[in-house]
């Protein structure tokens, strides 16, 4: 089934706010198993919201629609929505005293206008609102479904979870289900073209790739009967991927980050680790803190911004640091082994680059970036050019940071499996 | 004149990702004084990607699309919009020397499908893309604009900026002239009730709020037929809402942020800073590292998220984080007071909280923060407490630790000044 989202608001067409309504419920349908082709975005205008909704009601089976319930002269969603299925609205008493019990619990009286919002169209049903006072209404007209939700966070999802995914799943034939192969170290057109010919043959389950800084996320879906027949259509195929992209896959989890799996593969190896950062200010240490629980193995960060800092936190050599320059091969080797020393974690991060915009020059330009890594005294350094401005620079050496602690993690780990088994 | 959005993506129709270029672009086209009345969600499919985009230059002036410009097959955008327009793709000379330069500089090589990204519609501007290898595209017909950027935020932004704005601005009759007060540590409701009067009154200019983490910004929009006209009629609100806010503004310049206004402010006065973060590990710090040239101020940061960091990096003793816990008042005031003694900054500023989703307690639930500022050996501490997921109760955390450390630096600014006048 398809379903399609108008969000209804001039507050979202100004910009004054993210439309993040559109992305819950997108997400949740997906999830569902309906597929969601379209997204329109109107404001509070008679005429282009009866457009917009006719035309939506015409492509989909199911339009969903937030915002545009409140009780002013300006929320028109309900009023027009009911003109496109040609029906009337009606007072609902029900509606009515809750509207009145509601303000009631409060101490306040309800304004003539709110009585607008115990109007129903006729036949359809209203869905009760346990965090305000419009109420959401789900209608039918010859096949085709409207269901209309609160703009309000707060409101839409606590209503969307507890009374329309239910209604939601009763309309389903089959299940989608999808499982993510998550890819680090590898750019999109490159991980594309390694499984151009799985792409070029698919049909169920399909996959797609999603490209984000330093990582590819490759969804894996399929439609069946059952979930159980899905999850056995997507097994081999998320296999393959594993295969095919070897130790670049950090999780097949939805919610596991790359940091987290970092973070993981730390605690499952019993290895403390702690970050020396110039360029980046910071913003490596505050990825591994997004994982809870990182306090097991993240002892200490050093941010050494300045010349000095580098010296006196992490025992930089003043002489080499005038010699070959504060970002260089050479100190972000010294900024790890200093860090390694100090702090005594098994494995440290240094990071130290030209961000820009200035302090460039022909022979290190902005974006010259280096990175070291030590795990227990193996130390090895990694020069990266990127181009952008000073964020795009700082963000895209943080996931490299992340990127090549973890192959160094990994290769450590690797070796030591290679010597326990005595080869 | 009238513009119309067209977001591209399968991934927001998924809701994998939040549509904040929308939000973004419908802001700063309202800011140019362009009417948008309509946006669309469509995915990576021809037929109906052809579709939403007709029907947009059908019903708008200016189409803007974001999205689909990537090298993969998938990515439609340039080749859909060129067909709606009738026209035919050459390559272009220009972009590919760039595309060229681009991965030679990364020391890799472009893929075939790279080169699909160097291919211009026929008489299209094509807009060089400082962050990314798509470049964005300029095309007209028959008095209707297309406008095609990338959809990464990272490049989208910087291009509009450098480059559309000024070509939007170019359309226009007459001018229209915007200037920002950027105030902080004010909520949104607050703000606008102590403007409610003049913004119930207005006509031209027009005063519109946006919020953002800590941060409220009144944007000042004037229209007049020269820009010094529409300057003249900013400059007396302007100077109302500096006095009305006082010192809660930060800056009235457009691209100056937070971070800037604390750094010049440290750079003006001569102080030195560092930064002692537990919960936000290195956030606050990653913050300042935003502004080039910190290096003048920023003297080192400590992330110290372990109770083991604390102790040894900033000397907070064990007994009383043993007797307190972490997240203290008393902790928060030793880290501050510790990262000055051992830094030698005159600016220090501590964090430690519960950020969440485990360690709360009753008495400590999550979202409990104590930020920490010691402005030349004067501390002051300041509970908070914050609502939402662990990143939104660390992003709270970073705003609010930004906001009191720039009004502890006032403070003592204006108690030197008031020492020096003797007074």
């Amino acid at each position: 089934m398809v379903v399609e989202l108008v969000s209804v608001g001039t507050e979202i067409l100004l910009g004054n706010i993210v439309n993040t309504n559109a992305a819950y419920l997108s997400e949740k349908c997906a999830g569902l198993g309906l597929s969601c082709y379209y997204q329109s975005v109107v404001g509070d205008n008679a005429k282009r919201l009866f457009d917009t909704i006719k035309t939506a009601t015409e492509r989909a089976d199911i339009v969903i629609l937030s915002g545009g319930l409140g009780p002013t002269e300006d929320d028109l969603t309900k009023e027009t929505a009911t003109k496109v299925f040609e029906k009337e609205l009606f007072m609902d008493k029900k509606i009515k005293e809750q509207i009145q019990k509601y303000f009631a619990k409060r101490g306040t009286k309800p304004t003539d206008n709110n009585w607008k919002q115990a109007m129903v169209p006729e036949g359809a049903i209203a869905v009760e609102n346990d965090n305000g006072t419009a109420p959401g209404i789900i209608m039918e007209k010859d096949g085709k479904r409207m269901i209309l939700l609160p703009g309000p966070p707060n409101e839409l999802i606590p209503m969307f979870e507890k009374s329309i995914v239910p209604y939601l799943e009763a309309l389903q034939p089959g299940v989608i289900y999808s499982k993510t192969v998550k890819v680090c170290g590898i750019g999109e057109s490159k991980a594309e073209t390694m499984i151009s010919d799985l792409i070029a043959n698919q049909t169920n389950p399909t996959i797609a790739t999603y490209a984000k800084t330093g990582e590819v996320h490759l969804r894996v879906t399929a439609s069946a009967d059952t979930e159980k027949e899905a999850k056995k259509l997507i097994k081999p195929v998320v296999k393959e991927l594993k295969y095919r992209f070897e130790d670049a896959v950090y999780s097949t989890e939805e919610d596991v980050t790359l940091e987290q799996s970092i973070v993981e593969l730390l605690k499952k190896n019993k290895l403390t680790v702690a970050t020396a950062e110039s360029c980046t200010g910071g913003m490596v240490a505050a990825r591994l803190v997004n994982v809870p629980g990182v306090s097991d193995c993240l002892k200490v960060g050093y941010i050494t911004y300045a010349d000095k800092a580098k010296r006196k936190l992490l025992g930089v050599r003043k002489g080499l640091l005038k010699k070959k320059g504060a970002v260089s091969f050479e100190v972000a080797e010294e900024m790890a082994k200093g860090a390694a020393l100090f702090s005594k974690a098994d494995v440290t991060i240094a990071t130290t680059g030209i961000a820009g915009p200035d302090g460039g020059s022909d022979e290190k330009p902005v974006g010259l970036v280096y990175i070291a890594c030590n795990v227990k005294g193996k130390v090895k350094v990694k020069e990266c050019h990127f181009s952008g401005n000073r964020m795009k620079v700082r963000e895209s050496t943080v996931a490299n940071a992340l990127i090549f602690m973890r192959e160094c993690i990994l290769e450590y780990c690797n070796e030591m499996e290679y010597t326990r088994q005595g080869k």
